[in-house]
């Protein structure tokens, strides 16, 4: 099959099912969706179904035509079912065979990918679909466009044409794919490459772009005002070509880019809004055509099914025995960390369903797949019994007056219960006894229960992200396409919004009889074990690892399935019936860095690598498909796109090689950071001298001070490598690779990669003191400019991560001990003093402000950490020195526990609160009179000065102080009478606190131990 | 069939046929030839067969979506064939087939239509192809792209796919095609169409449109410097789109345009060079493809067929009697102004060649046809006779010596000629005797002298303007396909190039069996015949009036055969089988002017407009099909293209009527002429005021002073009409209409009407003074105001039609005899005071060359009248006065045959010759003492001062003087010595110069009369 032939076929099996198919956009648009046949029509109530081909433009990726897998402009096939035709899933795999794609043979894959489109308030849920490990389409349910809530939603599907017909032709390279009879893809378009490449990258005037950007804007902004939706979205997009070749070409500043986001989101929102006004002054025409009914032989369990048929059967289970239940709750795939949350809340929600019934039951189990929700619970009853409750009247006291005869109120009580009140009733409530009238309430069905049970437990399904689907009501992480209820042989009906149960249960889509009857519960979990469905997580997870370890022994390796804890976890919930199967790659990737095939093999793949006993990385990697499948053909599918994955990542790795470290570092000075205050190169010269300037602050070894003066100067240079330009994350782990490589010192090296650490919350922090301390650079430097230059975080928006920068420096502090001295104001000090050098404009404000922010941050990280209020606010005085607060806090947990120690911060805390604050340590012991201060007084005189020191020292010194201390306030007035006699008392007192250790709320602390 | 089915069909069609699919442009473009994949692919030597669709946008076009046929974007499918694959007109129409359409039932018709778009130097021919009247594919051969040849020739097919698919489901509205199953064009579409309407003529930015102009040229060129012809390219297309837009909105100026047109047009051709620069590069990699051949059961007649073999038979027919020879050309679509020419040019060839060998034949009878040409020579002998022929060798005198032996001269030449010196003869070449040698030559044989003459005759076709196709050798009007040439029943075997002679002719492609063997040539008419082609023009020509008669008597009505003999011409050779159809109109068109109705129809349709008796147009048409079809199918075909046609401009002209001339008059001032001398109202005030002065040199009556002040004031109010902007040719005749509608006085109207006149050279010029003088105003204004501009014609561009207006004037002048007065310079002087009096900057130099240019075009007409130099260069001195001039050419006419004027004009220009410049009339007669200048100096004292005068009444009046002033030449010495001898003859004789006629150049008539 060609190239074309794939358009063609594609083309006719959409409009065969209905869709209409419509032209490419004629103006470059970045990707299907931005044509308005998608991104206006999915707007407002309106039905559509459409089908195009759309050359998709996307100046980043310009390769010159060199890289195989890589094309500025690459073609898109572009699906929108709207609304949601309920098996739009199934529809896709059907396009799938159309394509001659044998889908018993290959491994398919739904693996989750959110797509978001911030710049034009657009967000959806969804999937990216893997054909054997390559990711061939993006499979979406459209949420929110232009910053507008989707009803009805819509579904689309995304096919990228060169990597099926890459994969379907067997071709390494895009050029060499038949793309007609007679003539390669090459021909048709690796000269349009290659120039169209040149011109973004190279060749595109950068002012001239820059203008065509404000034009645009400001011309779609007119066309808004205008109201005329059309062609303000054609200039919106062509403002958003212009601002990627911009990109493309290294011209857009983080400052730069943020307003260009920011304008462009705007006009997308108000675009959206003034389409839907538009359709709707035009009676929304769309509402009465008369779309066909989509066509398809796509089977899916019935949906809504018999349900109302076995709801009419209720009753004559009277006298039945318990019986198993089992309940299915059919989903599409689920996101792997959302299968374990669905199972605990299935759980819950029957058990608390069931307990607030009165039928009896056994204990309910729950188990589950990324497609499948499963509960059992034997024994249930098939009825409740029958049971009375009492309805609360009156008190006695006001039912009946002194007489004993029934006043007004249990005159009224008895009338409103339809009851004589002769036939009222005495009953407790709450410890008071009032009259009562005794209801008989006959037990319910056991469909009755838990039909409204099931139907609770699906209504109140919730995950952290959310959707909605084809269904009027629900919403949840992915749609919930069917529910399978039994008790015994019976169908339980449930009815949720516009689903039903049944007893049709549904395997895996490529079967032959995807569709399974179950006669009754018990045979629910056989029969799809039948089918290599492992249902339950924990067995799943076994299966994964035994196949893993035997694949990998196979080869005499293993798989550390310790290490890959997560990666394991996250493939047991991908798939439902692992097949493990194992892939090779060609040994000579192996020189490349480990972590770079690592992170490709983890990251992108889902594979698990596979090492030597000794902890060697080996030539193969594990991937896990979902049931059958031709193991050697899904095997070479893997294998090739690793391959393709491991040829770019290698082509980048030797051309870097090839540049000398200094070179790299001058090329960051091409690197636009944001244009006021510099290039990346400035910044990273910043970045230098403020480490130098903070380690004036802590004393450094000389190894250490030459570790920091060559790390610095080559501070971020492998931002300038391709690898990272390619692969971001890996910033910081190649700069280590490269200098290593380039033969610089292992500690230099070792800094280089600790200074872009911590990456994330909760990631590990630098471990040597350059690299600490460059870390703390980078991070004071990026926040002490933004906040100089006005840029703050708002609410919802941070661009720059401040928020992360910050948590990072507190981080830092917190887990070097030996940096505990340095404060965050000094940190930002210094990085204000070079920000000035530079010629920025940094105001004092602006240091107190940032300082603010950061230590703002340190209380918002305890609070998350779970460190009580009162705690961290017993430290608070510390926040300017995350580190010793952070001291502080392990001291007072190491003492907090220790006989004495609360007595003591009690005490200490009393003093606070009498003595006023500045008041002086010095008194006249002379005037002391009464027994009791003059014995604290003489513990006094032997208290050492702790104010410098920690708790527990003090604890230990001050703890005999304590029964002195607390004699004192029991039997002297502090407050005397005669003024040097208060002030000599209050010297006392004052004196025990200044010999405290400073930085410790003590009242915030008295608290925090009194929880 | 709904629209998204017809253009899978096409798709499916053109890829089953080895075409490749392409997308449409990711840039606005105005047809699909603008794509890359037409307009770069089709240079350079590589082969390219290709099938789009192609979304066209034409700004201009723009309707809010209410005309029912015309959109904004309409929907190209764009085919390339590259190279000719030899039958393109065959695969067409199968592709028509396959669309559903019955080619058996309609009238399909390739109606000439050459292409050409300057602004990217580009042009082909070919034809608009006509369903039932309707175009709906425009069918090129491209000849020149980018200023290049294009060599292999492309073939372009272009469908309008709104208008096929409107025709198809008998839509009368664009928006009610179906577009998909439920969906209509205009659910889908007419959005879109309202707004971009909206955008492209009310709402898009000027200076924003402008800027974007200017930038993407600048980066077009940048490009093009880089080397990159792909983004070059798309920048082109960017620029064209912006400046399109601005042209909607009505902001280029005729300046503005033609500078953007020389740049569009120089950077495409810089793209075009480079484009095949870079191929060639790349080493041109398709010539080194697989493409597979162009399938498809299109037939057609062998073209090089068996001919070899034909050749090879060639001997044994000496003693064959003689037979009938017949020769057929076959052609595809001749245009009909080239049938006629090509039936002279095969008759003069065939003559000639024929006549230039020994075979004896009867008379060349020649016939043709749109599709061929037949030439039938009766009586072709078999071979011709043997013949002797005599070599030339020396002259007798220098072959023999005195001796009468043969000298080494003789000797030499008989060893040249490989004979004895004995067998030298003697023959007289020239008058003069050579020794010479006898040779024997004998006959060749019929088809060896047929076969190339006629190969001759095919080869040296040539039209006015000629094309390449296929064929590496030939160029002609349209190719030549096939070749029948039958001597008896043999085939006489012609080559040319890769053209074969045979035996099978081609009738109508519609036809079942559409290829004919024919047996012998006595039966190639009437197997024609037998089709209904009507070979000879004259008989088809008499078969369209008969039919056109009978069906106009139909229905009591006429055909103007006379008024109509143009067109009649023109249908005459459209067609080979002319079928009537008389097809109706609604009456309530009548209503319309029938100029709008006669013009649509003869010009757009090739109608035959039916008369009543009395004159009156009736509400029916004749159009003239090609053969069989299906009346009832093609007349109500036929029938909707007018209406729809009909529809339109009843719409604008009941629009029109309703805004007051005044508010029309107002409405030009948005149109811009030329920015820098302001609107087209600034332009018709200074008509007005100009025509105002030149009014002041000749004497109005009254009436005429009133028309001429209220037309001057309306001057040029239908240019804002919407019928005008539609139909430009209109311009005028609109006025006259609307101003009478109006209520305006009928001399008004008529005026306004003849102000435009003439159109074109040789055009009817106004007959009425105030139309006159308004013409003339519209004119000098043109003029003086682009002369001031310094925007003269060149050789090759004269983009304000400055020949056209200096044409114009020139005939204003010398037809109407009551305006003679006037000068050129009057009129420009006038025109330069009114520019002035705008702030227009007239230099008097400008005003110079404005006169010299007006009077050169003077010049230029009478030597295309025929009109002698030397008669044209008597008249030179009245140029300035074109009226006079042409007066007085009419009395040179009127005199030159009456006896005696030929011998007063010479001694006329004898005076002339004989008196210097300038000298004075005066003399004393009394010096004079020969009697023959007494006698002159007699006549002369009678000969009336006729400087003013006509020549005829001056010839009446100086005819006596003659005889005295040949006798004074005779007799009398003009030079005397005595100076005031001297002095008194020259003044006799400047006397009767100055009292004759002025402005007459007395040489060159004296020269004129000499011829």
């Amino acid at each position: 099959m060609t190239f074309q032939d794939a358009l063609l076929t594609l083309q006719k099996f959409w409009t065969d099912r209905g869709c209409m198919v419509v032209q490419p956009y004629n103006t470059e648009v970045g990707a299907g969706t931005m044509n308005p046949a998608t991104i206006l029509r999915v707007l407002g109530p309106e039905p559509w179904r459409v089908a195009y081909v759309e050359p998709s433009v996307r100046p980043d990726d310009s390769r010159y035509g060199e890289n195989p897998n890589r094309l500025q402009t690459h073609t898109q096939f572009q699906v929108i079912l709207k609304p949601d035709p309920g098996n739009p899933q199934e529809l896709y795999l059907e396009s799938l065979e159309a394509l001659g794609i044998d889908l018993t043979a290959h491994d398919v894959r739904f693996v989750e990918d959110n797509w978001a489109q911030p710049a034009i308030g657009a967000w959806g849920l969804g999937w990216e679909v893997w054909l054997d490990g390559m990711e061939i389409t993006q499979f979406t349910y459209f949420q929110q466009v232009g910053g507008q809530n989707l009803d009805p939603v819509a579904v689309e599907l995304t096919y990228g044409m060169e990597r099926i017909m890459m994969a379907l032709q067997g071709k390494t390279h895009f050029k060499d794919m038949a793309y007609a009879p007679g003539v390669s893809y090459g021909e048709v378009f690796a000269q349009s490459e290659y120039e169209m490449s040149r011109y973004y990258l190279d060749d595109a005037d950068v002012t001239t772009n820059r203008e065509l950007f404000e034009r645009y804007t400001a011309e779609a902004q007119r066309l808004v005002d205008a109201r005329l939706p059309v062609p303000a979205h054609t200039y919106v997009l062509k403002s958003s070509h212009a601002f990627n070749v911009l990109d493309a070409r290294g011209a857009i500043s983080t400052t730069e880019r943020a307003k260009a986001f920011g304008t462009m989101r705007r006009l997308a929102r108000e675009v959206s809004r003034l389409w839907v006004e538009r359709r709707e002054e035009l009676g929304f025409p769309l509402l009465s055509s008369d779309l066909p009914p989509i066509a398809g032989r796509a089977v899916m369990p019935p949906s809504r099914g018999a349900v109302e048929e076995y709801a009419a059967e209720l009753g004559g289970l009277e006298d039945a025995e318990p019986r198993l239940l089992a309940v299915e709750i059919g989903v599409e795939e689920l996101p792997p960390h959302v299968v374990e949350q669905a199972v605990e809340q299935v759980r819950s929600g029957l058990v608390e369903g069931l307990g607030a019934s009165r039928l009896s039951h056994g204990a309910v189990e729950v188990v589950g797949t990324p497609r499948r929700i499963l509960a059992l619970v034997p024994e249930v009853a098939a009825h409740e019994p029958d049971a009375e409750v009492m309805r609360k009247g009156p008190k006695v006291t006001a039912a009946f007056d002194a007489d004993g005869r029934p006043t007004k109120a249990a005159e009224g009580f008895a009338r409103g219960q339809k009851v004589d009140v002769s036939q009222l009733v005495r009953a407790e409530f709450d410890g008071a006894e009032h009259v009562a009238v005794a209801v008989h309430q006959p037990g319910r069905e056991v469909r009755e229960v838990v039909g409204s049970v099931v139907a609770d437990v699906i209504t109140s399904l919730r995950a952290d992200k959310n959707m909605r689907w084809g269904d009027p009501q629900l919403a949840y992480s992915r749609p919930i396409r069917w529910v399978v209820a039994l008790w015994g042989e019976t169908v339980v009906p449930v009815r949720v919004s516009e689903l039903g149960s049944g007893r049709t249960t549904y395997v895996d889509r490529r079967a032959a009889g995807p569709l399974v009857e179950i006669e009754n519960a018990a045979v629910l979990v056989p029969k799809l074990e039948e089918r290599g469905i492992v249902l339950d997580a924990a067995a799943r997870r076994e299966s994964v690892v035994a196949q893993a370890q035997s694949l990998a022994g196979a080869v005499d390796g293993i798989v550390d399935v310790e290490a890959e804890a997560d990666l394991v976890d996250e493939i047991t919930n991908l798939v439902e019936a692992p097949r493990g199967i194992l892939g090779s790659f060609e040994e000579r990737y192996l020189e490349l860095p480990e972590q770079i095939l690592t992170t490709v093999m983890r990251k992108h793949q889902r594979y698990l690598p596979v090492r030597s006993a000794e902890g060697r990385l080996m030539p193969h990697f594990i991937t896990m498909a979902n049931g059958d499948c031709d193991d050697a053909l899904v095997r070479a599918g893997n294998e090739n796109v690793l391959r393709a994955r491991y040829e770019d990542a290698a082509f980048f790795y030797d051309a870097d090689l090839k540049v000398p470290l200094e070179d790299l570092r001058a090329g960051i000075a091409k690197l636009t950071f944001e244009d006021r205050i510099g290039s990346m190169a400035d910044r990273a010269d910043r970045i230098r001298d403020v480490a130098a300037a903070l380690a004036e602050l802590v004393a450094l070894d000389t190894t250490e001070g030459a570790t920091l003066s060559r790390a610095g100067q080559l501070a971020k240079f492998d931002l300038a490598s391709q690898m990272v330009v390619e692969l971001s994350s890996l910033a910081g782990f190649m700069a280590r690779e490269y200098a290593l490589k380039a033969g610089e010192a292992p500690e230099v090296a070792s800094a280089l990669y600790e200074m872009e650490q911590p990456r994330a919350a909760g990631d590990a922090v630098p471990q040597s003191r350059p690299g600490a301390l460059l870390a703390l650079a980078d991070r004071f430097d990026l926040l002490m400019a933004m906040f100089a230059l006005g840029a703050k975080p708002t609410g919802s928006s941070d661009p720059f991560a401040l928020r992360r920068a910050a948590l990072g420096v507190v981080a830092i502090l917190r887990s070097q001990p030996t940096l505990a001295a340095l404060t965050v104001t000094q940190g930002l000090r210094a990085a204000a003093d070079q920000l000035r050098q530079q010629g920025v404009d940094v105001s004092d404000e602006s240091i107190r402000t940032a300082t603010d922010f950061v230590t703002g941050r340190f209380a918002q990280q305890l609070r998350e950490e779970g460190v009580p209020t009162a705690l961290a606010a017993a430290v608070q005085p510390l926040a300017d020195a995350p580190g010793q607060a952070e001291a502080a806090l392990h001291d007072i947990e190491s003492v907090r526990g220790r006989e004495g120690f609360p007595r003591l911060v009690e005490a200490t805390q009393r003093i606070t609160r009498l003595v006023p604050q500045g008041s002086s340590a010095a008194y006249d012991p002379a005037v002391l009179r009464e027994e009791a201060e003059r014995a604290l007084h003489q513990k006094v005189t032997t208290l050492p000065d702790l104010s410098a020191a920690a708790l527990p020292e003090w604890a230990n010194a001050a703890g005999p102080v304590v029964p002195e201390l607390e004699r004192f306030f029991d039997e002297v007035l502090v407050m005397a009478e005669e003024p040097h006699l208060r002030a000599a008392r209050l010297g006392l007192l004052q004196t025990i606190v200044e010999r405290a250790p400073r930085g410790i709320d003590w009242r915030a602390l008295h608290s925090a131990l009194s929880d």
